[in-house]
């Protein structure tokens, strides 16, 4: 049997994937390398391919193409790949492209204002945009609810972590709220009484860089196909086949650049190893949002503040830094594993940062949903903030709820990926232990190789051919389980 | 009178013109970021997004727009605006789409492979691919100097210097092969007698590059709208709003680097000051590449290696690499205005450099005409060298015939632009001269502000509003003559 639509299929996603190429790259770019005067023509040519790419996978045809393939002989794979373009063009075609166009001119001026707005702690400013995004984000919401016939917000979470309810995340989060915040007291109380010693600054840049390269070199990194560069935000973009990821250096601090650095390593590490043989398919993409943050924080946290790991990145860091008190190994463990309570979310610990994603998920859900508007915001953070962290946002905007950028362009349904991640991460970690019985060793020698085996083994190879769900099953034995993340907690802080 | 098939081609023109932006930014981080293993990937990407420009370009429906246009009611911009439109069309929909992708494929592969031949100076592995690509350029003439009425490298020419002929070339060159010759013999004998004390490097890469930033600085340079970079060869790419320019470091060259900023700095100057009131329209475009390179070489050549200019940059050259006894003015001039006879155009000095252009003029006009082969080149190559500069490449392909990238992908007729635009330079430079009587002190003291005014009300901002004829005559009162080329030679090297 002939396989006309299928391949006509094929050859379309291909092309969207090299203009998405383009994109990825020109985005990179206006992140890592484009002075200030270039962007605005750097928007107006990016929203011009983004309106192509539009129409090109909302072509009518191509609706057809999807009807019909259906009834061609094709393989488990090929079967795979149908579905996840389905998904792209239904999700695609959902959306009046007036809306997608108001609702990226809202999030560019709403994003492109907070900037300073932030700065200046400029609530009322700030939430007059923040409005706008938030009405075409509900009509979006509304119009994707009524296709999938979920909840408004279940549509947009879905946009990242296809497959999950916001019943299921109500029923996680239920649990962790029900342990974490006694176990973050009691690992905040037993390290007050532990010294520990600063490292003293400064931390020359340059060193900083060649520590990150050689870190990324040990994790694993392929060179040949990606770069390290700077960016106010740090993040991992590009394509499979050259992955950019970004970090941005303190003199005075060395910590943060260099686990950035080890977290998008974990975000590159996927990307690179992505099946090459269906690449520029949809099956061949990363499998979700959550999945994604899992190999971060693989990276950053289940291996990289491991004691093994941080044994082996002592020597470098010594040999750049110089000998000092705070380089015993014992000293640079505690250091690394520190666990403070804080305003901010992306400086946060792996213990406390659950609660800053909760407190998020739960404000997102009812803006979205219709049950509280944007005004309602700065004081439900402040009462979340109290409740979570007993750290009080009051009046402080700026490290409160004009802290991150999601929102800013309507990201509403993406903070959940980065606690699933870490609970995907930690179930991932556990049956890697239990699949290759040498690991302890082995990473106590620096052999890291059979772990990053087996997660090429049992998730990058794989792209996106199975559900989240089915992923994670076949990987670990059962579904998405946050008694994995609490062992880990209680194993390396208690 | 309404302007509905004009607007029509505006608003094309300005899509064309984003499409662009990304495929120059993608170009210029392929040669100064891109990992060997995004090339592939990268390749494809452009090569989807040039299928889809010349679509959109030759698509039927701009043809009747350009036609229909021109009975609308336009001001004296938006004809020159709708000529340039016309150019673009007719240049582009001439040839059969696969012809454009056989000559891409095989200008690639010839591109590639030349790499490695060169440095392995295999002329029978580069003349195999470099057979196809002259095929496959003589049938794109062919077909260009039916349209035209003119002969095949006339045709080719014309795309990069619209207007100009191999018969008004023929006439140029003679003049220049009639004098040429005996003043390089003359300012080769004069410099032999005086003595020259060579810098002492090593000249750090990152001192060179900090030389560079401040040189560019000096020029006018705006870096809120571009940058400097490291590629294998210079280039200027980028977009006017975003101009990136290129050098590369030898820490044993200091001029090398430096000059070829000073060079590229021209180039970037131009882009950055054509008419932003047009932006994205062919008219907002430079004239020529022989304009182009005008430029370039008004900024490398005609000032900056002049007494006055070098004056200024001497400073900065010890305040970084040191008091030496080569950085006295005298010696820091006559080491700038060494001239050479050598095998490679680009390390040329300006009293050689016609000569190397000449040769490879005369050489692809009989190749695109064919009134010569493939296979004739080398012998060819060399007997030209041995007659304009003394020099035998036999055998020496390397540093010969296979020396430069333009023919590996059928980049025919390019060549004469490089000797249009020093000429050009040194008609631009004495009228600003004649139009500025007090230019010489002005540059003298370093104030090189009214020189770049000049450019910018003669050059720059007409972008190619003017045929390049009509530009010089403007800007200088006549067309292009030879004799301010050698009047600048005789006084600066006799």
């Amino acid at each position: 049997m002939e396989k006309n639509n299928y391949s006509q299929l094929v050859r379309t996603f291909q092309r969207l994937s090299r203009f998405s190429h383009l994109s990825a790259i020109a985005g990179w770019d206006m992140a890592a390398m484009m002075p200030a005067g270039g962007s605005t023509a750097r928007g107006e040519a990016l929203a011009e391919l983004g309106v192509l790419q539009h129409q090109i996978l909302t072509d009518t045809q191509v609706g057809s193409w999807l009807e019909n393939a259906r009834q061609e002989n094709l393989s488990d794979d090929e079967q795979a790949n149908l579905r996840e373009m389905h998904l792209a063009y239904s999700q695609a075609a959902l959306l009046p492209e007036s809306l997608v166009e108001a609702k990226s001119l809202a999030g560019n001026r709403c994003e492109h204002a907070w900037r300073t707005q932030r700065k200046n702690n400029d609530w009322e400013g700030f939430a007059v945009n923040l409005k706008e995004v938030v009405r075409l984000s509900r009509e979006e919401a509304k119009i994707r609810a009524e296709a999938a016939g979920s909840s408004p917000y279940d549509a947009m979470l879905n946009l990242y972590e296809p497959g999950m309810t916001s019943s299921r995340l109500d029923t996680l989060f239920a649990d962790l709220k029900s342990w974490l915040p006694d176990l973050l007291q009691n690992v905040v109380e037993k390290q007050a009484s532990q010294t520990l010693i600063d490292p003293q600054g400064p931390f020359p840049v340059e060193a900083q860089r060649e520590l990150g390269l050689e870190t990324m070199a040990l994790l694993g990194f392929d060179f040949n196909g990606g770069r390290l560069d700077v960016s106010t935000h740090p993040f991992c973009g590009g394509v499979p086949e050259d992955v950019r990821i970004t970090t941005r250096y303190d003199e005075n601090d060395l910590l943060s650049a260099l686990f950035g650095v080890i977290h998008e390593t974990g975000h590159a590490r996927y990307e690179q190893n992505l099946p090459r043989q269906w690449a520029g398919q949809p099956v061949a993409h990363a499998r979700s949002m959550g999945v994604h943050e899992s190999q971060s924080l693989f990276f950053e946290m289940q291996l990289g503040r491991s004691a093994a790991f941080l044994k082996h990145l002592l020597p470098g860091v010594k040999q750049r830094f110089g000998e000092q008190p705070a380089f015993t190994l014992d000293n640079f463990i505690a250091w690394s594993q520190r666990v403070e309570r804080g305003f901010i979310r992306v400086d946060a610990d792996e213990v406390s940062y659950p609660a800053h994603v909760i407190l998020r998920y739960e404000i997102e859900r009812a803006l979205i949903d219709g049950d509280i508007e944007v005004d309602d915001i700065p004081a439900l953070w402040d009462e979340k903030m109290q409740q979570y962290l007993g750290l009080s946002t009051k009046g402080n905007y700026r490290n409160g709820c004009m802290q991150d950028i999601h929102w800013t362009d309507g990201g509403f349904g993406y903070f959940p990926s980065y606690t699933l991640g870490a609970m995907y991460a930690a179930q991932l970690f556990q049956a890697a232990r239990k699949a290759l019985p040498a690991l302890d060793a082995q990473l106590n020698e620096g052999n890291f190789a059979p772990l990053f085996g087996w997660l090429q083994q049992n998730i990058w190879q794989h792209g996106s051919r199975y559900s989240t769900s089915e992923l994670i099953v076949k990987a670990t034995g059962e579904d998405l389980n946050s008694r994995y993340f609490r062992e880990h907690l209680t194993a390396r802080y208690l």
